[in-house]
């Protein structure tokens, strides 16, 4: 007798990352509850399951949804207001002027929400986020149905969120709080950089993160001047610094690093920290390349991420897997290191494993969340299609996603939003760009 | 009075390249008889001008038509065969035998046809070309509608094409002879590299090229194994040896010219040599990292080129200037060089300017053949818009590429194919790559 499920899914390729490096033709997936039951030959399913819904994805290939491991999402409303900059002019001379002129709530909603539906849309259905307001941030993901592990911001200075320090801390520790019952939501203690925190925060942020059980999400090693102002300041560099301070272990995820030494990218391995890499973030603000191909030869998990749209400019691991391959290869002068499903295994389950959810999350195994994305690789100027996973990786574009679902749940369907219609989206974003807007003060933000 | 034209097109932007670095707002566009008559503002356009086509493009950013400055067209038959693999590995084992297996004028038509259309969706409306068969790619070029230039390729060893250097010159130069009077199309000497075309056949090439008035169109210095290959055989580096041979002068389009030491760049600069600079192609093949910043600073006519299908995987300038403008920054560790705007230039002009046709296409300059393409920027994904020369370089794919037009003839409207079916040219793909397909010989393709 077959069992009654609410969805099974039949595209013409799977790629379930697990096991490694693998196509499947000829099979399906089957969903129940929001996660994953089983992934059989097609053939199986159609006498094993009485599915209530069934897609067939010609054409398509099935994938499990991407994880973003470092994102400032609400910055989609900066994108594009400076570029061609480098980090500390661009920081100082416009990102944080702006964010003084605009940041609140609001604004973290808004641009929260943009970035979820962006992210959605390009086959994204986790990031790692980091930015004020989480608050307002926890609202946009439920409501756009993605998942998310949010940053408790941490700084010393004040910001319109918080005064201080402990200010900071306080609000996000109420913030997750409020939202642990959430199964679509979880929490991380983001001490923003280390030229930014002071040592007895930090401190602080090590007791916490043991006795709460949380992730440590923070930048490290991106720019040269990061490593000069910690060798001044501090006499040592700023991993060596998180070493004393107890933060590197498995629960940290580091940022960039870019500037690595062979001896730090094997304490890293060594203290199984897990590394957030934006190839594309690091480019564009010359910031340096990250010995990625290092890193995954000494065995760490790295993941990849967006960085913000302010310095990227989009929110799209589609490029970020290409760009990270692209850069890898040139920087080694090693045309075979990451492969194509190596990855499209950074873009999934080592992304997920960084953030600490790849028992959930990550690869299309039974038992984890149906974390979803199913890509077009039947149009008709990507064709001829010679293998899916070099496709995946070299040719498609984010507007070749046809499908999403984030634990089962339908959130792109051909291409667009489930729950909430473009317009709405595009208002929302004309309201803090248009200069003779009433709404928001957002008159200055691309000054 | 005012007068009959083709064509007026309204966009919310203009960026016409010439003059540099603005963007119009409130502006039109005046085409007749295939030509660019007049770029100004909107409200006199609509007293001086009686169009035959209106278009109001809203949204939407018109710009000079992309210029492919290095491509192998017909190989995207080849796409995604074989990936993650160096140069010299890549070619020897399989494209190499690959096209032993496949190539004919068939294969060349097919190839070329695809990659037409490819190109004209992504906005580019011009390219420079190398490969077997120039006559049928002159036969797929003028069926879609596309500018060229088509490279006389030269090798010393036999192909399906030809048997020996003499008889690629002559079936080149019989090729152009019968094509000679298609405006869309023109020519250029198209000696392979310096490890495949022998000092005699070069000489041949410098007399034709003085002779005829045409560029040369070479791979030059792409990888260490040339450069070590010409020590070895010539007792110098290739661009010395193409120096005593007589071929650097401004007809020159070095391909590639990643490992360039200084007086090398100052070479080409005092010659006048073009570099054709891939990116995408340098990065994937692992074969190092242009100083495209040094080479500008130099005065370089800098165009983009996408390489061929099967090293890149996509012909896309969107995705090569958003490549070049990265791996500049990141390679030089300074974040200003290669500025949107002028990266758009040299996606445009500067590679116009590289094949020698900067007097006819390149920019939106009265006289100039309306070669343009539209692209929305408004998308759901995309917003907010601050600044639409940043959006292009930073934000936009291929598939924001609304409208297409070459020599004022609509190719491209709405992002579909004008003249031909989306279903004719997936047929045509197709064909090659079924391995049960009978009507052509492509079985082993992908092996």
């Amino acid at each position: 007798m077959s069992a009654a499920i609410d969805l099974l899914l039949e595209p013409d390729w799977i790629i379930p990352v697990e096991p490694a490096a693998i196509v499947l033709e000829g099979h399906a997936l089957a969903v129940d509850q929001g996660r994953i039951v089983a992934l059989l030959p097609a053939s199986e399913a159609a006498s094993r399951f009485q599915p209530r819904q069934h897609f067939r994805l010609p054409g398509q290939v099935l994938l499990p949804g991407l994880v973003n491991a470092h994102t400032h999402a609400a910055m989609t409303l900066l994108r594009g207001c400076a570029d061609d900059l480098p980090l500390m002019r661009w920081l100082n001379e416009h990102i944080w002027p702006a964010e003084n002129r605009v940041l609140s709530p609001q604004f973290v909603h808004d641009g929260t929400l943009l970035a979820a539906w962006e992210m959605l849309r390009g086959g994204i259905t986790c990031f790692n986020d980091m930015y004020f307001f989480p608050d307002a941030a926890a609202r946009a993901v439920h409501e756009a149905g993605i998942r998310a592990v949010l940053g408790m911001a941490v700084l010393e200075f004040a910001s319109a969120y918080a005064v201080d320090a402990d200010d900071y801390l306080a609000k996000g520790l109420k913030t997750r709080d409020a939202w642990r019952d959430q199964p679509e939501l979880s929490f991380a203690l983001a001490p923003h950089a280390p030229y930014t925190v002071a040592d007895k925060t930090f401190e602080r942020i090590a007791t916490l993160a043991a006795q709460l059980d949380v992730p440590v999400h923070i930048h490290l090693h991106e720019t040269l001047e990061e490593i000069d102002d910690s060798m001044r300041r501090f006499g040592v560099r700023p991993i060596r610094r998180l070493e004393r301070l107890g933060l590197l272990n498995p629960g940290l995820i580091a940022v960039h690093a870019v500037h690595m030494q062979p001896d730090e990218v094997e304490l890293l391995a060594q203290t199984g920290c897990a590394v957030a890499h934006c190839p594309t973030s690091n480019m564009k603000l010359a910031s340096g390349i990250a010995p990625v191909a290092a890193m995954v030869a000494a065995g760490l998990r790295v993941g990849l991420g967006s960085d913000g749209a302010a310095s990227n400019n989009r929110l799209d691991l589609l490029q970020e897997m290409r760009h990270a391959g692209l850069l890898a290869k040139v920087a080694s002068g090693d045309a075979t290191v990451l492969p194509a499903h190596r990855l499209l295994r950074m873009a999934t389950l080592d992304g997920a494993a960084a953030l600490g959810l790849d028992a959930s999350i990550g690869s299309l195994v039974a038992g984890k969340w149906a974390d979803l994305c199913a890509i077009r690789l039947d149009d008709w100027i990507s064709r001829p299609c010679h293998d899916p996973a070099s496709h995946v990786v070299y040719v498609a574009d984010r507007g070749q996603v046809s499908h999403v679902w984030v634990g089962g749940i339908l959130r792109i369907y051909d291409g667009l939003p489930v729950g909430t219609e473009p317009t709405r989206l595009i208002e929302l974003a004309e309201s803090w760009h248009n200069p003779r807007g009433t709404s928001h003060s957002a008159s200055t933000l691309a000054s």
